[in-house]
């Protein structure tokens, strides 16, 4: 942190004392939580006569500007424990902040004009440093965050040194919320959630469906070529897998509870290494015959609390875009390099230009707690990913202590088009579970040797990737991706015979089309399809008819009139194999 | 059954008593249990002194012989319990059965030679009618089938009334051996199971998970043209789901327990149709929706008991070629029959020729037991399925009382090229589940109105279909199908380099191949690939580079050399898009 953003947090800090002193002119009889400085503003939690609405934010944004247009001083006093319990005896929030106070401790108040409140500072010198704010929202918060206590109002603020950085933070803001992929999910019928199957379990809609399909074929076509081959694994195991593999009894409070079936415990899979492993150790292995790289679309279950899921990006079922390599030590650094590779390449097909690689490694004192008890196994293969890295010209961060527990990992962090952080599932090396499965292969010697193994997902799971994508497209997914590729628009029911006819044709090209014979009017149909964000929409009205063309509205606006079928179908079908944004002539 | 049959099984049920004679003349302290004719031929359980082995079933089949040839008579004498009690005394299986025979009936004894056997008979008139047999195996049998008795020794046997009908069906049964899609499944690396995951539940091979993916992408196609859409549910669910489709209490047997999470149950699915009938109600839906076909290919699990379990036909975990179709009902005659023709397409890829369509129906009896109670909804769906396949000409057999719960069905019935019979999943009609589910759509009139769900699963399931499959073709499956399509073989180690460019041309081609580049002899290469029925071998030497060409040698053992290869590549592109069964020039 520089001095620059301390100073912005001070002011935040400040500003959220100029909160409380507005609120307490409009009540008097407000009790005070806490009011930290937050990424991009402020907050403060307060105890009221009355809910808060939308409404009282106008009162309390001028009731603050007067506050700051009188420039009052922030003076601090140092007072004992009982000084302070005296002069805030009427505030039980902060008594009970005051005695959670080491006695003995100096205590500090912060007061300007006629508000004096518990804290640590520091402050800016008066009000009038407070530059340019806006009250956002207000929410209930239970204080300290304890569903057992009471449930506080929290007023939130935006503030920045600017005006210009304001309006552009509320201009994301705005932008955000257009592209939340919740509500996209909904108005593009992506997807729902529903109260009968229960939280955090997603039923993909058609259109969902169909970006699943076209991301799993891109993944099956790339996997494929990169030398890897398809299994397919059950969804329910005995629990003696995740005993073998650790991950029980460990693991357990992440997973679902077993299910008892003629005396054995069953698990729904958590993950799906132990059952990939057990495919590995199904037949002897050769040196010859690794690298082994098998992968799997698997869905897998985790609980999350119900309070902590949030749309596609926490849910308790997952489709992965899983595989797992199983290589010699000489094989490591290719096999390591070319997964970091196709992350890359994901990247260039989803126009997604910044991002972060980080290196987690272990540290000396969590093994044998969080990390496998094998210091020598760590700094090995940490170097060796740190050689890789580095030899083959790949940035990346080095975060100590957040590791894997059975080895070192490279996260991958995308940002949106929007600017919101993602973490796009990771390459993990593993030299743990293949002791614990006796994986092994013969080596050139003929003598048995473990391979290492290197875990890795580079499209995430479809729940997180369709999230994301959701709100990196802002809903206008590139074509090849669109649920809906084209819609016919026939000008009249005569026309309608003709839009069949082509609608067929572009099926048989694997294009995912739809005639709109409803009787709505024209300009009805393309505002709809306009709405949902369709690539190419086709007006068939009598010239086109005629003369065996179309006319192509794209979803910019652009209008291309009188374009021959045959060169728009044999376009469209290029630009979707290309992965292009859209259809262009 | 004909006058014809019944003779044959009198034969077979007389030559059990000839072999108990002979296994009497071998064993004299042996004792008796059961000796019926069963199809084929029949067999008999002993308990004797010491456990059999193969090598005694030449002197039991010798000592037959000569019972057969010394042609004694079978003589019945009607006796009084009592006195069958005091001749069968040494025989404590015969005595149970003797006990449970009403008192004062009549007992029948039947003899021949030295053996005295309780029977019913009837039997042939002396044992020189015996034509042939063949003792086929010996297998261990529960004293009346409960494990908590005694565990007799059964001896196995064939017998036909001519020489050449007990050689064709040993040859048969010695194919159907060969072609038992467990030892396939082994032999061709399709699957397998392992004990730390559990019986039932399959693990996919890369091999199985070619064919899968094959299997998926035919459907998804045909589904795409045929109208329908995908879904994609999740596998666990809340208890509340399942209350409202019924499935709970009365299908909770076949399911896998709940488990606990918040206070809440949930249930790994059995089906998918709740699911879908969840995405149906998730918007509004009019008369222009429908019909809606919501298609998915899910895995359901159900709980079979363990010694249910066989192969890949009797499994826990099946992935489904499921779809719901919503309709009106002036739609469902179109539909339903649109189904059985997909049933008949299929039929045609798969070189199935022979089935048959049965109508299952419900009967008066069991409504509000066995079945919905709405007897006019009955009457008229089985009406309507009826005249649906009789206007259309498609030929069916009608069976009361098998319908399901909530309506009438077709279950269609195949028998593979070795002659096993197998059902194939499907098509049903429900009348019921849409009240369940609150399922409408508004009709031309504004009206809300019910839809008509048919339910179908043409493929079956993944675990069925490719079980069948790999019986049906005996593992030579058809080359769009075949897990490895092309195995290419360099002569020499210089050969290497082209092989691979040619590899990379046909990987271009989405075409299944590898390289096999090991040091091993030519020949033996050549045999390997043979072995696992890889449709396409190339052998490519100095010849072949130099002239651009390859040879290629099929699996039939048919040899093509000097084949350009482009034109092999495109032909054999073109023979897996008409899912051909082999290349051909």
């Amino acid at each position: 942190m520089n001095s620059e953003t301390l100073d912005l947090e001070t002011m935040r800090h400040s500003a959220a004392h100029v909160m409380a002193e507005a609120v307490k002119s409009v009540f008097p009889t407000a009790r005070f939580g806490i009011g930290p400085a937050i990424e991009n503003g402020f907050y403060y939690d307060f105890e009221l006569p009355r809910t808060l609405t939308p409404e009282d934010l106008p009162l309390i944004t001028q009731k603050m500007q007067a506050i700051i247009s009188q420039n009052m001083p922030f003076t601090r006093t140092d007072v004992s424990k009982e000084q302070a319990r005296s002069i805030l005896a009427d505030q039980p929030y902060k008594m009970e902040l005051i005695d959670e106070i080491p006695s003995g401790e100096t205590i500090s108040l912060y007061t300007q004009g006629s508000f004096t409140d518990l804290c640590r500072g520091p402050h800016i010198a008066s009000s009038g440093e407070i530059k340019v704010f806006k009250l956002t929202g207000i929410a209930g918060a239970y204080w300290r965050g304890d569903e057992h206590r009471p449930m506080l109002q929290r007023i939130y603020a935006a503030a920045f040194a600017t005006q210009q950085e304001l309006d552009d933070y509320l201009t994301l803001q705005e932008e955000a919320a257009k592209r939340d992929h919740r509500k996209l999910g909904r108005e593009l019928e992506i997807f729902i959630f529903d109260d009968d199957v229960g939280p955090g379990l997603p039923l993909w809609l058609p259109n969902g469906a169909a970006m699943i399909d076209e991301i799993e074929n891109l993944a099956k076509d790339i996997e494929a070529r990169h030398g890897y081959v398809r299994v397919k694994t059950p969804h329910v195991t005995k629990e003696t897998l995740f005993l073998r593999s650790g991950h029980l009894p460990y693991y357990a409070e992440s997973m679902y509870p077993p299910m008892e079936l003629e005396g054995v415990r069953y698990y729904i899979k958590p993950m799906n290494c132990p059952l990939h492993h057990k495919i590995y150790a199904s037949k002897p292995r050769s040196y010859r015959d690794l690298p082994l790289r098998l992968a799997e679309y698997g869905t897998c279950y985790r609980y999350e609390k119900s309070g902590e899921l949030f749309g596609l990006m926490r849910v308790r079922s997952m489709q992965m875009n899983d595989a797992h390599i199983y290589c010699t030590e000489k094989q490591f650094e290719q096999e390591f390099m070319a997964v970091i590779r196709l992350y890359l390449d994901y990247f260039k097909i989803f126009d997604i230009s910044e991002y972060v690689m980080r290196l987690s490694t272990h540290t000396a004192t969590g093994l044998g707690k969080k990390y496998v008890d094998n210091p020598e196994l760590w700094l090995k293969t940490e170097s060796m990913v740190r050689q890789a890295m580095n030899s083959n010209g790949v940035p990346f961060v080095e975060i100590p202590d957040e590791a894997a527990f059975y080895g070192p990992k490279i996260d991958v962090q995308v940002k949106s088009a929007i600017g919101r952080e993602f973490t796009l599932a990771t390459n993990q090396v593993d030299f743990a579970q293949a002791e614990r499965f006796e994986l092994e292969y013969t080596n050139e010697n003929g003598e048995k040797e473990r391979p290492l193994i290197i875990h890795r997902a580079p499209l995430s799971t479809h729940e997180r990737l369709i999230g994301f994508l959701l709100e990196h497209y802002g809903g206008v997914l590139p074509v090849w991706l669109a649920p809906l590729q084209v819609v016919i628009i026939p000008v009249t029911d005569g026309h309608i015979a003709y839009a069949e006819k082509l609608e067929t044709a572009l099926k048989d090209l694997a294009l995912r089309v739809k005639v709109d014979s409803r009787s709505e009017r024209m300009n009805a149909k393309i505002r709809e399809a306009q709405k949902s964000k369709i690539p190419c929409m086709l007006i068939i009205g009598e010239k086109e008819v005629t003369e065996g063309t179309v006319s192509i509205r794209l979803r910019s606006g652009e209008q291309i009139n009188n374009y021959a079928f045959e060169g728009f179908a044999k376009g469209l079908q290029k630009c979707v194999m290309d992965k292009a944004k859209d259809f262009a002539v």
